[in-house]
């Protein structure tokens, strides 16, 4: 059976780093640890470090962290967000343009806060505006002036995600919308909240999967550095 | 084959009235016209009126109404709301209590003025504010102190029906939502408004079935004769 | 990594309360557990608690209950209803007006009782009547007078959902509805009892969302108290 | 292209007559005129009786009927239940054992007239009980000894499907239950319907297709001669 | 909080016994363990037993089993079928009429035994045919006239759910369908079998929900009784 | 508004031909009709034509087909299949290799025909079996002998989808399934036998989209060449 | 029946303009046709053109467009885009930035269409890019230094909606997605290409409602106003 | 209860093996382990050894691979596939063919070496292609010559599942797609990656279900050996 065998000890048996992403697109690989087991994300996460490759990686768990970091001191593990930092893309003093995540509810704090350590890592200013939903809608207007500062705002919302809606009618930045999976029964997993995003009333709204906000914060950050540059 | 044969000419042969629902419920029954033949409802109709029983018929085309007003010119025709109305059920200076049916956008009027029809028929005053959608938050805010004096509430909305999520953080009457099909694609006829206004993250909402304008009318009415009985 | 690190130890830094809520819809803000994590749920309580605000929890798991207690032994857990209650809204002998909590099965029991406690806690008298599904109707007849004595009525069934149905045929009371997961395989988690509830074939039936004990004991309360002001 | 070609002038082209079937399960072919060219149905049913096959078949649109009664004047059409029947499986005096179909609403007489006539042409007596949803549940009650005579129930009945769980709750008799299309937005073309039949929370009931009167028709006959036989 | 107190100690406090159900259907209540805790399901079957109504319990966990056995010697579990029977409603050497359980994988064999299990409780006579799926249809070829001593036919499947369409072409008995949620991906927890067998090509199918041994073993009994009475 | 506007008269307003399509798969592009303007359609057929490719077009209406006739009087269109032929790929005496094309009822042909005329054009020969589906299965015993002539066998069904399950068990050629819309309510627009064939519990089959007979005639072409070549 | 009739012959019937808008968010309402009338339609371009504010209306039927040009012949109606214009937001000249719009197929003009007129209405400067589906993918590389000269790029695709993926790993620029409802069966409506998308392997990519080209345009184009500010 | 008791302790109480599957198709039966308890599959896996028959499982659980191994050490289990072997059906040097397994992400791996190991199993040779998704396109054309060596392609992703898509359009080979689970929530376990892979707008592609890598290996094997026999 050698023909599928494994070659070698190295990632290539299962993995193929994309080197010249960042010539195509300005930004390094992105290491998602979801489905992969704990050996394949360190190996990767490893890799890229030994290539001088700045890494971040998401969906961590808490047990690959420890070894990350027992590994490598420097790297920096967010437990909320689930995120690990290895080396530095952007230098924290060199961060421009400012991008808000504003999150409905405490519930969807994982979520809005791996939207803000991914445009956080690739150079954005992140201000985090959390539990201002509508269902008490003056908390979000008494934080409006503030979200107004923002070149992009990522708003996070699980149940019927109506807070894209309501922020694209007052703003004049992009919003990018990201459901979360919170709600009772008929959320759905999130379907709910995403199905609302997608039919947002007010224009200037786009929409990332369900729990990506690390897509949110991706496509802010060049979204934001469109702007800036 | 005759066990199957219609019996006689009458209405029988195909519908069985429910001339007992007003003494156990207060309310007569009311004929749904979806689904039905023309000839079926028309003598559904007339047999009510025949009894003496008031009667609204709901989802009534156009040449149901023609037919209904050309055998009796006192029937009451709704275009918008295909209403027909059939003698008086509560005269209209007798209407007591004021429902406010708020509805996002111009494309919900038909089942916005479904709801009012039937509030009004079974003795409502019902108060219509019209595309007040959160997309311009402002012009519900600008609404709100008319829509503070109803006693209770029906918002009408489609697309992400985020609308009775933002009154009944704002409110303290009881909201009826109805979610209706109107918007894009992945409103997948309504589905979107429906499990938006199910998830609403304001307590004080429940809702009725997509387009079901008759049903939030019915139920806001007997919770408005609840309050000023 | 300054611009996202919270902001001090206090709650700000996940959780905005909503502190003009009462002022605006004449309730206080209730805790939805669901989703937080058992550190910021407890704050939550405390925080309310320490502004004198009478707090509900829900979907309080066991351990977030213990801790509660040991805080704060005034407080009261109810097992199978899954609240905390933490000072007084309204007193028991304050409670004005009878809610008939109707569920069709012993499984339906956590949700009845969510309902049941929060429609209590914002002072409303609630009456149980539980296990009289559909499938023995003489069951629900023979309760049926105790039921019609209720101004409002909340109806709690999985798998068809038929009971408020049922129930809204026979009562003059508006019938709030709630679906439950409960089921073999194809009630998907409470959709088919969903679906169920939204058709129901006769007026006066509103729902929320599947397993929203909460929802339907906070706008039943509402409901009743407009009746009963 | 000749090795696609259709051969000859007959039905063989598209179709393979079953002409076994009897044989096998006690009774012949039923032409299901769904999806079929007028050209090709026209041609099923006028091969069946030219070999003799008494000749059942369903969905048939009124130009296939005006075609048919005209090329053979013996041939039966009932146009609520869209059957043609030419030919005679069981003369009429000798049909036996009573099937009840019973149907919520007069919009799903359609659809339990295909059931009936089908049962009747395979040998069973038919009583069409009408118009006795659950929403007003006296008038069920009111037939029930009649319904409680027969030895298999059709339930047909749109919107919730509540009908066979209240019926299968009554009576001894096995109950064949059909979803129908009928109801507002959220009936999603009859979805509700026939979660809630699956979901009957009642034993003694089982489910065929939405709006698939024949099948149940078929089904309810051969339970009922197993017992009469 | 006295009002939703619980009564007592007794099972008034959470279940409503259906008493005078043998005397409507001709059998008495079944109880359904899922969703009950163990405690619930324990008392009913207690109380069933002292009042002297034999008694058989579905779902059954192991644990509840264990409790019940230990209480109860003469109850007998199935450890495949989940059932305990506790009481005989039906000497073994009275039951009468031919019930075939067919079932298409070794993996649907819990669905089966649940549905043997009850149909033998109430009366009939079983055979099974297991692990002939239409995979390899010479075995269901090979057993078909076994098979076809049968008065009624249970057909048990997951994945795409075909058997009861190919059976229903080659038998004159009527066959009841149970889906199960056995299958890759796509079989969606027994949506792909339970839609299959809806949509069976063959007349003479109706079906009971995903995994519902029990709904097609008591339907199937009942059926078999209306022959053999 | 220049900078969209279309350019010129030709199709690269609109189109962009695939012209090394055949370089790099072995076969030209195939117009697909459905969602084109007849202008475009029209146009796209042309041009392949103009440039000496071998034309096939499919879901081709009739009026479309009128005119490409009357343009190219040479061209070639199945009324039933849909197709349009203009040019030759391969000649009629040099394909090689048989396809069988089995189809479960007389509704599926117009899939069954796209699968066969695509399958042609491109080199195969092609023997249709229809009407052979599950519910009678002598007829397909009958048919074997024939289909297992067949290096490749595309089998063609809606309702359960149930006849490449039994095919794939009594072939050692592979099945490429195509799954239709055919059936009643549940059907759901061919996705339960779309599911159906995806869940098939024999190995040896693969699915096409609903109602994609080209890509089964495509898929099988290239199959049977891997073969004779 | 006074209350709920309608206010005098003017808009306020049955629209609200949100006349603060622009102020708001920099930009003026747009006019969605669907869902409303054409008189209604008619009388809010007709409103917005009396107050001076440059209108565009989307989803223009036939009918609704020349009845606006005979009333406004300086109106502008795209046929393909179902747009119209009324009035000038930004001179032709004084556009800036450039967006791609890049689509898929042939079939997918109208969408692309409507977002191209959209950001071209607002100040962008439009390119179009069509037919450039990933079944070819050659054809996309070929244009692919044009689409890199973008600011911002709307990936417009049915089906599978692999085109956004693709692209958003090739450029440097946000990439916006729109489904559209193109393709065969299991399309289904294009709830498939919008999975695809939102499920888009690449980061950068976020996405709008199906067929929603007035979205994606609008939101294109203030991230692309963000840059060139 | 003696009818339903197994019988002996043979596999015959619960399996049927279709020892004549060779015969028919040219393959042994393969050992589906999901869903059998381990007793089950143990017994399966032995009676087929006993048998003088090469056994394939599938779904291994460790648990049971080590109970294999030690009753039969020359057995392989292969940890990433979930498989084991036992007996050889054909030996490694005289497979035949190239299948080349090409799969989207690290994560897809498990289901592509089920497979992988399938084909290899039934004797095709077999060459891995992994991490090779649509974003980082250049990964993917860095192997198509490798690719284009192979008779077959096995594609296997996640997420949008736009592999195959890309892949149709650039060889001639039939292209076997594999959708799998791994993605954010809206991949709804695997549902969007199928739909994307049924919608591919390439030609040449089918599809198997959700993580069914043991269904593509055998498809692919039997395309394979049709071309290389």
């Amino acid at each position: 059976m050698e023909t599928v065998e494994r070659r070698g000890g190295g990632i290539d048996a299962f993995a193929c780093l994309d080197e010249e992403r960042q010539d195509r697109t300005g930004y390094p690989e992105v290491v998602y640890c979801g489905g992969k087991t704990e050996d394949q994300s360190f190996a990767i996460i490893r890799a890229l470090h030994e290539r001088g490759v700045p890494a971040l990686a998401t969906r961590v768990a808490p047990s690959l962290a420890a070894r990350v970091l027992s590994a490598f001191p420097e790297a920096a593990f967010d437990e909320t967000a689930r995120t690990i930092t290895l080396g530095v893309f952007c230098e924290p003093q060199n961060r421009q343009g400012l991008i808000a995540v504003v999150c409905a509810g405490t519930s969807d704090m994982p979520v809005a806060m791996e939207a803000a350590r991914t445009a956080e890592f690739f150079g954005s200013v992140v201000e985090l505006v959390c539990d201002v939903g509508v269902a008490g809608i003056h908390r979000l207007f008494s934080r409006l002036s503030d979200i107004r500062k923002a070149r992009v705002i990522i708003a996070v919302a699980g149940m019927e995600g109506a807070l894209p809606s309501v922020l694209a009618g007052l703003v004049s930045a992009p919003v990018i919308a990201v459901p979360t999976g919170i709600g009772y029964g008929a959320s759905f997993g999130g379907l709910s909240a995403l199905l609302g995003m997608l039919n947002a009333c007010a224009p200037g709204v786009s929409v990332v999967n369900i729990d990506n906000g690390f897509g949110a914060g991706y496509q802010a950050n060049i979204i934001n550095k469109l702007g800036s540059a």
